[in-house]
């Protein structure tokens, strides 16, 4: 039987077992990397997740190759390799991958590196891992299997949930909860004051920020992003939400389960978000409004009111040679002009029409 | 006399002391924190800013009531409780509500954390509190009463003033300066590199950037806000300024003070804006350009030219289900053709009203 | 002969034989610092780099200046300094700045600050200046006069090239990799996890991102902008690229050589950005796209869809009084019905006309 040079391989019978699909080969066969179509080789497995592709995977000189039930009876004519048929290979791909990575990844070692600051009344668990210059405050609690890289700061009474990553200098304030299985990448910041002031005498007074924000398992947060605390009650990441690099999300706003949104985006204070929903980059969306369910909305797209039915939406002036846009930008600066011109014709028809 | 479980309490003569206000009832009541109307109980104070509340307020069971003259009468007649009468009664609960939130924070002990790295030639007032992993290069100053939390960096020769608190992990680079009173939340970067360079057989020679940014008092810089040091001459933030999270200000800018600006706002180089100005989130400033006092930007708006009065300004496109956007952009980008149509048309029926 | 109080001055002649240009004048003169026009004196040099500014440069007290061929007769009729005549005064300007800078500026001992954390299997340069409450895992490699500031993260197996200079508590991840002369500004995140998900019974399931983030020579990268490291395939970012600050760049992207783009921009995954192209700030562009060489796209411009040809292309909804803006959004949400109105008019007048 082949064997992949460090031993480090699985047999496609296990991988059957542990991600689903059917299996029609070999289940003895092993299998150590994915790979694309067109670079993978006799110990990798690689997938199908377009149909358009059928011609590339019938030609592949992968092990094995996932795909969905619609390609199996093409595909089998001419591909000689073994073949898993999943519902889903894309997300069958996902899974296999994060288990090949982990295969290869040397494991942390549990404990607090020499140089962390921690506080005696802080609740770190024997198996997390706390890495070099994190600062962890007075009655902070860090669950089973967590990884706080270097650098990472915990305020007071903050939770980390049971094996969830903050990378690299990840600032999270005091009171802020996290559940399990998160993953906050470098430079995000939980937990800064919302944006709140009174207005007196033209100068501003701050509002104290005293909620915290709660958020829920199997939530990703990019770089750099930023996630303000409420003022009095808490902003609330709901679970399964994936948020990019540098979005902004302001003091008491819920994002609703499962919703994701890519860079540069930004959420108002006081915005509640359905579930579901995606927000392509630099997205705007107004403080206290709330958008429904299953909402879409594409990049650059400014939201200044509630969105109440699911759909895709869009806002952003169309891109143009400067001189073309210079053209349009008059001319939208002057439609009332056009309309006024309009509607004097329309008037002159009229008579013209009702004169004869 | 209601005495607080905690004995953390102030009377609401002690309150009116304080911070202003006609008191109507007993000077020795005891409030001990600030809650929603809605919440209130014995021993809370709360706050009517809308008058469209009356009615909650009539039926509210707070021990006092914080309320405008224009409601005094109205909620006197059904309210049981004490009543402070302030002409800004938002005003009154910020500052009452920073007040309840003191008097609950455990003190900060003043001094220098073991793992801190400060150069010996760095001035610490000993009634300053340093963090964990902080460090402070040659020369830098911090005064009285400053706080610089875990994993601050303060470069050489910078000045941080009285009572101004730095977050965990903001860089404040070498000869910048913050006043009194300033917050800083985590990752703000102040004082990097402008980005200035001059082009040679198409590629870019970097300009050193010499000037430095120098911030008033009372000013608050939110997560991840960056603040270029000016080229030669200095960046400017004025007294009072509120600038919320990632939010990028270019060198050589001057804001005015008591301006604020909402998250993900961009204002390029040497710009120049106003007092008591506002800009909503994301909106973009031109370099070079002046902004006049009191002028107000909506988010998502781009600003190319200066503007020179006063008033609200707007600039987006607006939002629409997408098949309806698609149909708008295409009619924005036949604009042109449009307005020749209606230019052949008036041309059609001058001749054929000229022509009978 | 003049000398600078400190004694850190420059001959012309020495300059000349740097930074190239032909001097008229003596060679021996000594010049400490540059200074602008209206404020040189008997030790600065100044430079003009706009002929409307002929004037100021005639009356300027530099003991010499820089400027084009095109202003050597006007200047050197009415200015009685020494003359250094460059093709490109502001290139030389800049080289010459750089210059004086380092001049004044103390020399970073090398060496590791005793409060860094640094694996034993890093290979950190003898030259290389290692900062205050660093960290360095395993396999890291910092090269030649590298400077590394405080509290910066540098991951894995990571490649940090010659005289490379990274400002405070930036992150950069496992296996990225830096060329020579670099400026990596503080907050700058290189490396994180790209934003790539498959989603499986409307959740979403992390892809493994297994590519590097890959750096060229001569690239400068802004405070608190992000990079992301690739899927399976590297980020990669060319020599001479110039980067502002707090710009996302996405997996899997490739920007070309002498690109610069300003702050706030946004740059999707896949997107694969020619040579010599400039962002203005808040740009953003989508995923999957390609933009030619030499492409400037203007501020808060949104990019959909591939820029085959070079040029300035631009997209922003123009800024107005709020109400006159208002006017015209609803006019643009309504354009489809005034172009059923000019189709009506076309076809009565049509009838209008073929009816006589």
């Amino acid at each position: 039987m082949r064997r992949a040079a460090d031993g480090l391989a699985i047999r496609l019978g296990e991988l059957v077992e542990r991600f689903g699909g059917q299996l029609a080969g070999d289940p003895g066969i092993e299998v150590a990397a994915i790979a694309p179509l067109e670079r993978a080789g006799a110990f990798d497995i690689s997938f199908l997740s377009n149909s358009k592709l059928r011609d590339l995977a019938a030609r592949s000189q992968a092990a094995a190759l996932v795909l969905a039930p619609a390609d199996e009876t093409e595909v089998a004519a001419s591909y000689g390799g073994a073949r898993i048929v999943s519902a889903n290979p894309y997300a069958w791909f996902a899974r296999a991958a994060q288990y090949f990575v982990a295969l290869r990844t040397p494991p942390l070692e549990p404990g607090v590196h020499p140089t962390a600051a921690i506080h005696p009344s802080a609740r770190i668990d024997a198996s997390a891992h706390i890495g070099a210059h994190v600062t962890i405050e007075a009655g902070a609690i860090v669950k089973a299997g967590a990884v706080i890289d270097a650098g990472c700061y915990i305020g007071r009474e903050a939770v980390v949930g049971e094996d969830t990553h903050f990378f690299a200098n990840v600032s999270f304030h005091a009171g802020c909860i996290i559940g399990a299985r998160g993953i906050v990448h470098s430079g995000a910041v939980i937990g800064g004051d919302g944006f709140g002031f009174a207005v007196d005498g033209g100068s501003y007074i701050k509002i104290p920020q005293t909620g915290r924000v709660v958020i829920g398992n199997d939530v990703d947060i990019g770089a750099n992003t930023t996630v303000d605390r409420g003022a009095l009650d808490d902003t609330v990441i709901e679970d399964g939400v994936k948020l990019d690099n540098l979005i902004q999300i302001g003091h008491n706003c819920r994002i609703g389960a499962h919703t994701a949104m890519a860079g540069c985006v930004g959420v108002a204070g006081s915005a509640t978000i359905g579930k579901h929903c995606t927000f392509g980059g630099a997205a705007m969306i107004n403080g206290h409004i709330e958008i429904a369910d299953n909402v879409h909305v594409t990049a650059a797209t400014m939201v200044p009111n509630s969105l109440t039915e699911p759909g895709r939406y869009t806002g952003y002036f169309p891109v143009a040679r400067n001189a073309e846009w210079e053209r349009n930008a008059v001319l939208v600066r002057n439609l009332s002009t056009m309309r006024e011109k309009v509607r004097a014709l329309e008037k002159a028809v009229r008579t013209l029409i009702n004169g004869k």
